[in-house]
């Protein structure tokens, strides 16, 4: 199956927004089985829409559009379709129920605008929308499959995933539909996690197993045709054990979700609390830590020392450390531990990781740029350091160092 | 003129990167006088290439292609070009001499295939590649402007800015070429501005005065039409003097860059530095503050402060405001101000700016969610706190309250 997404919306035209939308539903597609072989992005205006959907319908099986759905007269998607397809504009009555009664309860009047929002058209099939307003639409129609999906991406995700999903799975012109899992991998490269699976994943039909790397975040896809869900897993089993004996030390999650999600996880689930002393990551693994809703739980806070004097101040690092004849200096193995010691005593945590390195662009104090030391201080063990070299932007350098901190973490953690 | 962008690259196609190059190529066109009218995402296929050319050359009159400039066979976006207008690939020799030095330099050999980077088409105009190897190609055909540009955005930018916008301009069939230039504002949301300039907005024809909203940093964009930059800047000079009557307390830039990188410069202009106390910004500030190269003249530090312990063991603030019959607690003024006392006095700073408040999603000890309390304490001054009440998800209440300590800071510096 070939499928053509086509994002309606003049702010994406005008590149006030980044099309993120295509990326997900391109991700997804191909987790079923779809590939999608073009995407289109269209303005708010009714002919160019049409000429968008007869050129996709040329090319393509599936056609997926995003936007155009809203309560406005620039919101034209639905019209284009129909005019596509002849198909006249009808209410879902389910649809205009629920927008009624989202604006009686929070007693607004309801302008006649708002109706459109509820538009399908006669003889597709309706896809609710949990997260919003603006109904979905799917529909065949001369050997093509079309579905229309809100602009917003937390309205368009979780009706691709729960209603859209299902519905092209029931509606393709396929033996079977495809499933796939995700498992993810921390602290190993993608050509380390190829290298240890090639054979596997030359040989291997059923399920296939792709690697992918995403802003250094390693996965593998087991993908599988069946008639259910179960049985596909039953499918994987015998590979993912391979897997498990493999890399299994490096096996995360078994669903796409970040590393630093499932160590704050884990630090709540064992009453474990954290702290951190960041030099060269300059907060960015604080921020990635407080980005987690409850991480107050497990995170008592941290420090960052940009000084040689905060350092020393706050976390008492010594000052002979730091400085003088033959001292190792700031960007030290022993620093670093000295800093994720004197972190983990003054704000009294179960663990402390400490960062201490040249972010870059260029070197500093006679070290290259991209070497970090990172400690990890933890009650009853002895202090351990590891010594990093990384590569990249000064942004990449800050975020894989603090990636490589939730590495050690998970590890105690597991 | 009307525009189309093709990007080339299964990667975009799988989802596997988002497209960032259309956005940036959009923007910078709507600034031109261009307007795009069509994006497009194709694969590394000849024929596929060559579709979306011959679909965009029907409804286009400038093509802008990103992608496929590399060294590997799956490189053929040239290709594609050659065949769609009936044009030999020929080598750059100037492009060829800058591969051979790259290699000879480091003393690697040279194979054949990186000699594809150095393409381009009998009859074309080349765009040097400042910052990577693949040269950019630009060239007229059948009334259409065609142009090829590589896929990093690293090359793409500079390329675009530096040699396709001034040949765009030479070769768009318009009386005269379209000048733009970029005011950034803080502390005044984009409605605020378009209600102080309405007028203007309405009235104005040349220069045109159009206001943009981006990841909530607000920008006016100036455009007039002339035959040079400097008789277009004499042109917007009245309006732009208008402006600035009206909103130039918010004015904090004349070119599209971030407040917290225009902050950090000027703390280092003055020789001023900087502490962060950070409760729900959890350590984003200081991230922001480090993400620039040199932050670290003017940067001490700072202290994230997730629990009340900390608060106390670091900075210093009286248990008395944070527990107690009566005590105002942790999301207050008083704590706020406090943090911020603590943080400059301990850091032994110039300035020092302090978060309290709740990230969200949910309430958090009575208090709702947005509701932030930032305080800024300053050598010589007394310490100022301000009340925010912030909407958005627990990212962007953290992001917009560090805008709002950026705009504190930007205020007394400037």
């Amino acid at each position: 199956m070939k499928a053509e997404i086509i994002a309606v919306g003049t702010e994406l035209l005008l590149g006030q927004i980044v099309n993120t939308n295509a990326q997900f539903l391109a991700e997804r597609c191909a987790g079923i089985g779809i590939d999608v072989y073009f995407q289109t992005v269209v303005g708010d205006n009714v002919e160019r829409i049409r000429s968008a959907l007869r050129i996709a319908a040329g090319r393509a099986d599936v056609i997926l559009c995003t936007g155009g759905l809203g309560p406005t007269l620039d919101d034209l998607t639905r019209d284009a379709l129909g005019e596509h397809v002849g198909a006249e504009l009808v209410i879902d009555e389910d649809g205009l129920r629920k927008i009624e009664a989202f604006f009686a309860e929070r007693g607004i009047v309801m302008v006649e605008s708002n109706r459109r929002q509820a538009l399908t058209l006669a003889g597709a099939d309706v896809l609710p929308n949990d997260t919003g307003m603006a109904v979905g639409t799917a529909l065949q129609h001369d050997g093509k499959l079309y579905v229309l999906l809100p602009g917003p991406p937390r309205e368009l995700k979780p009706m691709f995933e729960r209603y859209a999903i299902p519905w092209l799975r029931a509606n393709m012109n396929e033996t079977l539909p495809l499933y796939s899992k995700s498992l993810k991998f921390a602290g190993i490269g993608e050509s380390g996690l190829e290298h240890a699976l090639i054979d596997l994943i030359e040989k291997q039909t059923d399920p296939t197993i792709a690697p992918y790397a995403k802003e250094g975040e390693v996965m593998i896809r087991l993908t599988s045709r069946a008639s259910t869900e179960a049985e596909a897993l039953a499918k994987m089993a015998d590979v993912e054990a391979e897997i498990r004996r493999r890399v299994g030390d490096h096996l995360y999650a078994e669903e796409d979700v970040s590393l630093d999600a499932v160590v704050v996880r884990l630090l709540r689930e064992r009453g474990a609390t954290l702290a951190a002393a960041e030099s060269c990551t300059g907060g960015l693994f604080a921020d990635m830590v407080t980005s987690h809703s409850g991480s107050s739980e497990a995170f008592a806070g941290g420090v960052v020392c940009y000084s040689n004097a905060v350092k020393q101040s706050l976390l008492g690092v010594p000052a002979s450390l730091l400085a003088g004849d033959g001292a190792p200096g700031a960007v030290s193995a022993e620093t670093a531990a000295a800093m994720a010691d004197g972190a983990r005593a003054r704000l009294a945590t179960t663990f402390a990781v400490a960062f201490t390195g040249v972010a870059g662009p260029g070197p500093a104090d006679g070290k290259p740029a991209g070497l970090v030391y990172l400690a990890v201080a933890q009650e009853g063990r002895p202090t351990e350091v590891r010594e990093l070299k990384l590569s990249g932007s000064r942004e990449i350098v800050k975020l894989r160092a603090c990636r490589a901190g939730f590495y050690e973490l998970w590890k105690r953690l597991k």
